[in-house]
């Protein structure tokens, strides 16, 4: 790696903010696609994002922003998908420029719904990426704190490790620390898992369940998310390292989250429906518990997944999320 | 076990009211042996505790209330010690009873200082009770919250399985669910050690870290947690049951551990002695902090304990806890 790589981040929520601004601490330039006009406007006059970490003002001779993904895909060596799940897709049928060179890294958090697939395993399938490059980022890391400079964990996960690392030390900084993993497969899982566990903690304290059980929830949803990896992707991994316990703590814990906030509104007595547009958005985990669901439905030796088929009962087959989790309660340890 | 063995708890803090409360669920009688004549005499008269949980209300036909330690103890089949860890020496100075045949059951949680001893292993000691006639009953589980009767669990830990199943029926309700095990040891250590990280948790709250940092420190302590309890009794467990990795959780989260608001006036700049005082109590975690870094300072391989041994470093070597932090934080991943 001679020349520096230039870097892109595709999309403009609030995670993908942050890690521009990571970015931004260590590199001249950043690519950035957004698809909106509107914040790329706004971007360019006000040197901030308008709908997200707005607090973060950029220096704009370090951006290099546009509209069109292809011009971004071009500009750039390694290329960072920062698009919710749901939008992924559509997004990708934009793309026209070859990018079989390029390193995909991946910080979308959930599962493609159109594919099934993993982000990696679909820019591997349609567009015959090695491994080798893609990359993972997780957390645990709301974008929020990553706005006020406070202290957060990031772990790059490749299965080429010099290249994880090239990726971790853009990304470091004063306030960030990073640390590689050659577990992309178990990553990228934990970052779509921990989505429905906050659905499920949300749910059990919208019904009115306390403290005490949501630490048994936590501590039930760790060994589930166990055996759900292990069974999709079988290594040595440690479950309690910063990648799948922390990110689940800090999505699982977080009255921020939104998907735990969705959880809620259904312990509340809202519809499905009735919250998603209250919400006036999907969160990721709605999707996540069809995947994970569905996934394991295909699988021959199914795994025992209490939380997730009672979350998914809720969503997807209409039941009482009062009874669900009653009997969820019993299943727990 | 054909006629009906007799409970007593000991202690009348939060905790013990707790406990005294669920067997009141099942049980035609509790004794319940208190110090304080003043609690004792308003127990008596206004059928609450005082001091704890004063929602709390009992059926005096239900108790046998006494001062005496040894009428409780003469009384009772299975003692429930329920003692902050710091009194329970000189509370069973009183003692004369003898308690040879006894069950005796911790749910102290703490070491006693005096001895560095678990206070199962100071009831083997000391009054010669044979291992299989020890328990220990550990969360998650915020007193609080059983005054409320939100659904909660408990591990009850002993050698004999069939006492500790009976001491578990004698626990559960409606609103407490029981599971039983034999890692006694290692759940004594896991009620101390939480304490420790509870501390640490609120150090790192006051001064400043946020959200993300909190659940790294988390996933850091739980993997802590399993190195020292591994190297003091080595068994097969899985740290994640709820006994380890829920109590720490139900702890580290709670804005109302002592332990937790302890931490956080230190990292606010409170002294150890000014913090106590503000506080009017000792927190356990405290003590803990001394007895876990002693008990590995004794063990010929030693254990890597950056979390605890950065406690100890704030609260016994009077080290400044932002230097401390900052170093501890390269430590963590």
């Amino acid at each position: 790696m001679d020349k520096p790589l230039k870097y892109a981040v595709f999309g403009a929520g609030s995670w993908a903010t942050a890690i521009v601004k990571m970015l931004c601490e260590n590199l001249d330039e950043v690519g950035w696609y957004m698809r909106s006009v509107y914040t790329k406007e706004h971007l360019l006059k006000e040197k901030h994002n308008p709908n997200y970490l707005s607090s973060v003002e950029f220096h704009l001779e370090q951006l290099k922003i546009s509209n069109n993904i292809n011009e971004i895909a071009d500009y750039a060596d390694i290329l960072i998908f920062v698009i919710p799940s749901a939008f992924i897709h559509s997004e990708l049928e934009k793309l026209t420029t070859n990018i079989e060179n390029k390193t995909i890294v991946s910080a979308v958090k959930g599962i493609i719904p159109e594919t099934g697939l993993l982000v990696g395993e679909h820019f591997h399938d349609a567009y015959k990426i090695p491994f080798d490059n893609i990359a993972v980022i997780a957390g645990p890391c709301h974008a929020e704190e990553v706005a006020l400079e406070r202290l957060s964990y990031l772990t790059i996960s490749c299965a080429d490790a010099k290249k994880a690392q090239h990726i971790a030390d853009a990304l470091s900084s004063r306030y960030i620390k990073t640390k590689i993993s050659d577990d992309i497969i178990g990553t990228e899982y934990a970052v779509m898992l921990k989505n429905i566990y906050a659905i499920a903690a949300g749910i059990a304290h919208g019904l009115g369940y306390g403290d005490n059980f949501q630490s048994v929830l936590m501590s039930n949803a760790i060994r589930e998310m166990k055996r759900f990896i292990k069974k999709m992707h079988k290594m040595k991994r440690n479950i309690n390292n910063s990648a799948y316990l922390g990110d689940l703590l800090v999505t699982g814990y977080s009255v921020f989250s939104r998907n735990r906030m969705f959880g809620n509104m259904i312990g509340k007595g809202y519809t499905v429906k009735s919250a998603q547009m209250e919400m006036n958005m999907v969160a990721e985990g709605y999707y996540a518990t069809k995947s994970a669901f569905l996934l394991n439905e295909k699988n021959i030796k199914k795994t025992r997944l209490p939380i997730i088929n009672a979350v998914h009962a809720i969503l997807y087959e209409n039941k009482n999320p009062k009874k669900v989790f009653k009997k969820l309660t019993d299943k727990l340890d």
